[in-house]
């Protein structure tokens, strides 16, 4: 018997119950039925993005909504300061140029986190910059910026504050509000254990003020209609009914464990993560690290496109490879979503066997005895 | 006992081999495994799509893929003939202004088609147009356009044909390549039999010079992206595995079944319907009538919400009523994918049943009758 498990950072694994949600037999979108159905959803998602604001589905992945924040945001011209410090914060330069803003990009090495000191010299060398878009959680490289503190400089500029939290949102505590973002987006195959196809997206009352003036061209992606849509509780367009009625679901799970209890679990994850890596010689890609994802640097001389292939067609255990000038050097651990504390176990046992076949030499089980006290160590106690 | 219904032109009901496939364990994107279910796919889109062109698969719904036919062919200022017969015609035009074309607006009457005629008078009156937009099946009116004989015309001149066939492919015949089309897009959630989420989109090789020189704003929906990634089988963002597992075994169903029985079976649903309504003294509202769709006039004093309303809460049997200035006057049935003939007598039922208690005054049974003969009749003879 061989059971498979995704330890991915997205598509994430979903709960039987979320797939079972999504296999049943579809209603039409334009009832009072599915509008219920959506305002539940919305109420949940309020909650994990921190907002009293409305947040809007989008059919689509959660590129369609980092789009949508920029092209709604900003005319041709306009000045976007894009913070690239692996391939998601590359993804926002990509889609600034698309909508020909002035693009400021900022590089970071891969792994390091976008300081506050440097957002407040940015903002101050660019006074006139209509965006700022940054990270929250750094999917390519498992490195975590520091969002509130962040969003206390923006919040005092004329720049707006864009967040790609698409895979923070469900795993670390989002505060939209509080801490005074303008536009976040998420994604529905990460933290929240649904299927790919959505993404989220909410935007302060600030935001609301560019998104009524923009001229860059938009219709699918056009926040006009969503707002308008959603006062009715309804989606512009043919609303994804069976994904939507997975999210249900997933957010009803997801309140029933609690959000403080979720948010500590993805802690635990990571830090049994990241012990279990340095008790086998492993040194991690991030500085700061994100709590969905653990990236850890190869062993000179492995191939992680090799391992992330042994591991998922020898074991049955999915995890990811580097991506961009990374690939192949490094391998991604992802604990977002659906992952319990004893999946973690499964996960670490099948990247020590299959380091040891490729020839890595290292105490076997120091990694999963590490994982094992940093998970449930309390007992000992 | 109350089974619940759909025959709505879109979501429609999807078979429960369909909605289990959507509910199988997720697997990672970027996995051969995942690349081999494109692949299969994407054959079975060729068939449908009648191209050796391949066909792309957006995550989002068929507005996606229309405003990517159009962001991707036209650059700001190019001229757009758009023909609005009907809301989806309508939207051609609202994507072309979006996109700062120079937009021709060619109005018709709600339920008329749009004549190959016509086409050659405008294309000879606009030879400098870009693109020429149509609607194959006019869901909001059930109107049949003749795109073979427009493509014809098209595919002499310098304007590319761009088709919406989201509710004609999978119930009517498509010869993309035969006919000439540039431009074709579908959706998911009609004669596909799969939940909503999906779009398709196929381009000729003049389209792909259009697309390569396109200066529109685009990065979602940029074709470009989508043909690079799809050379290896992939998406250029998450794919949304759960709906392409879906339509995996929706296709497999539609090929075990046989397109030409397929498009037979639509055909004779079609010509059921209309039977029914005319024998019940109600009018169709198109003149040239689509396969998967029946538009009807409303008896006088009878409010077509409160028609569908009973039916759908009283009678578990969805249809839908008018769009646009048509709200409240006519309703549609839909009888496009997952519906056999023997679902279509339940449908008629119902509809009378409606009717009768709303006050209409007719020969209660005559519209089941004349479906049935028009559906079964063959025992007869």
């Amino acid at each position: 018997m061989k059971k498979n498990y995704m330890f991915t950072p997205g598509p994430t694994m979903v709960p039987a119950e979320v797939m079972l949600a999504e296999a049943e037999p579809i209603i039409h979108h334009r009832t009072p039925q599915f509008s219920e159905i959506l305002k539940e959803v919305g109420e949940g998602l309020r909650e994990l993005f921190g907002t009293d604001r409305d947040v809007y589905i989008v059919t689509g992945t959660g590129t369609a909504s980092m789009e949508a924040a920029v092209a709604n945001t900003c005319s041709p011209g306009d000045k976007a300061i894009c913070v690239r410090g692996g391939k998601f914060g590359e993804r926002w330069s990509e889609i600034a140029s698309a909508y020909r803003c002035n693009v400021v990009d900022e590089d970071l090495e891969w792994g390091r986190s976008f300081s506050p000191e440097r957002a407040a010299e940015l903002l101050s060398q660019h006074p006139d910059a209509k965006i700022l878009c940054i990270t929250h959680s750094e999917t390519s490289t498992g490195a975590l910026t520091d969002v509130e503190a962040i969003a206390g400089l923006t919040r005092k500029s004329g720049t707006l504050l864009i967040v790609d939290g698409i895979t923070s949102v469900g795993v670390h505590r989002v505060e939209m509000d509080k801490w005074g973002v303008d536009i976040i987006v998420s994604g529905s195959q990460k933290g929240c254990m649904v299927p790919p196809g959505l993404s989220f997206i909410a935007a302060s009352e600030r935001a609301w003020e560019a998104i009524q003036s923009s001229s860059s061209p938009r219709y699918y992606l056009d926040m006009r209609a969503m707002k308008k849509n959603w006062s009715d509780y309804q989606t512009p367009y043919t609303g994804p009914v069976s994904l939507i009625r997975a999210l249900r679901k997933a957010l009803e799970m997801m309140r029933e464990e609690g959000l403080e209890n979720l948010y500590e679990r993805h802690r635990r994850l990571a830090e049994a993560s990241r012990a279990a890596m340095k008790a086998i010689g492993l040194n991690l890609v991030a500085d700061n690290p994100v709590n969905g994802v653990t990236s850890v640097h190869a062993p000179d001389g492995i191939d992680t496109g090799k391992l992330t292939k042994k591991m998922r067609d020898e074991y049955g255990v999915t995890i990811a490879g580097g991506q961009g000038h990374l690939k192949g050097k490094i391998f991604r651990i992802g604990h977002m979503g659906y992952v319990c504390k004893e999946d973690l176990l499964v996960c670490i046992s099948a990247v020590e066997r299959a380091l040891k076949e490729l020839g890595y030499d290292f105490e076997f089980g120091a990694g999963v005895s590490a994982a094992h006290s940093a998970l449930f160590g309390v007992h000992l106690t």
